[in-house]
């Protein structure tokens, strides 16, 4: 289903050619998580829920995987959360933008759909990218592009399958950065602040339930590290 | 590199989207392989290279990833066995054909270049593929497609980045099967005769230098289970 959604989503113009590759590892490392939800990803989803909640400016940070993967859910979210969708992506075109862009306000609607208790709030969801006015420090090219007020002002970032990069640029900014990713020992996944191991499709739901929530709580003493090496542990054990 | 090379191919019409994904997941397990050809992989190539120079009428399979990544060493390789090169597609289209055909017989001047010490066996290796007029029994639909002069009557075949289906299906036909696959629990390594684990592009040049060596010999008591336990371990300690 998930190989279908990108395909689809390659075939309509969202997506990089190394968007398939990306998606190729991380079933690859999906599969050795044994395709679930393991318990660190469930306490790194709340934990994230905890920091959106909380932040002053959250901002959903989408690539065109994310739309093609979990674009309702993602703007589901961020209707809870009050905050903007912005698409920020890696081999930034017009072409790409304009399909994005789409995409996502079709997924309005399929948002409306599969949460109608959330419609009011998934009608205003802005969703941002196709004029952006600010650059993020320290990177370079069109992926550095982001908007005053969504990326570049925003405390807390939800960038699901983001890049190396990109995650460490909006760390050095001051910003806590939570992360959607497979391989727990990329570097994406080592530099966030919060990193889910997961499937995005898997966690969306999840994390919804979380941010809807409100005794989901923040856990002051965070320890990523210690929450990769879970991830890995059990990898481990599903391999050996 | 390997990836432009995909992408390349992808938009010269050579791969079906899901060939991207493969090469991700592929990426993934070579990430843990530590990107090099570790011992078992070594062994495999070796005993590769023997039963294809025993074999009586040996065969190289080859898909569009085999042709994006390896075409010219697949051509030098059939060069030194006096074998065929046949062109054996999981979705098969005239298109993607053609546009494989048309590759393989420009990577053979390339593959001249590269080895000029065969360049007469070259310019005479077999690429099938276009007129099937066999049949792999247990498959269904086109890429049970093949030729009666190449992967039927062959007794050992070379499959590099084979699909699990196919794998079983020529095991089932009695053949010795060789394949080159990343991941070392996929279901093509565990049915596999000898399964190298190992990158394509750089397990290829090794193969071919093997393959040249008369005195490269058969190891009778071959144990590929041994051989993919080696990998996956090799690949739990640089994981730990």
């Amino acid at each position: 289903m998930a190989r279908k959604l990108l395909t689809d989503a390659a075939d309509a113009g969202m997506l990089a050619d190394s968007a398939l590759i990306a998606h190729g590892r991380g079933e690859a490392f999906d599969y050795l998580i044994g395709e679930v939800t393991c318990d660190a990803a469930r306490m790194a989803i709340s934990e994230t829920a905890a920091r959106l909640r909380c932040a002053e400016s959250p901002v959903i940070s989408v690539n065109g995987n994310t739309v093609a993967l979990a674009g309702p859910q993602m703007i589901a979210c961020a209707a809870v959360l009050n905050c903007p969708v912005e698409i920020n992506i890696y081999y930034r075109t017009p072409e790409r933008m304009i399909a994005l862009l789409s995409a996502l306000n079709k997924q309005r609607q399929d948002a409306v759909l599969l949460y109608p208790n959330l419609a009011n709030q998934i009608q205003e969801v802005q969703i941002l990218g196709a004029q952006p006015d600010g650059r993020i420090p320290n990177l370079e090219g069109p992926r550095a592009k982001c908007h005053s007020n969504g990326i570049l002002s925003a405390d807390v970032v939800l960038v699901p399958l983001e890049d190396g990069d990109r995650c460490e640029a909006l760390i050095a900014m001051g910003k806590t950065v939570c992360v959607v990713d497979l391989n727990p020992l990329s570097r994406t996944a080592q530099m966030a602040t919060v990193t889910i191991v997961d499937e995005l499709r898997r966690c969306a739901p999840i994390l919804l339930t979380c941010l809807r929530d409100e005794s989901t709580e923040t856990n002051s003493i965070w320890d990523n590290e210690q929450c990769l090496q879970s991830a890995v542990s059990e990898m481990l054990r599903n391999f050996d």
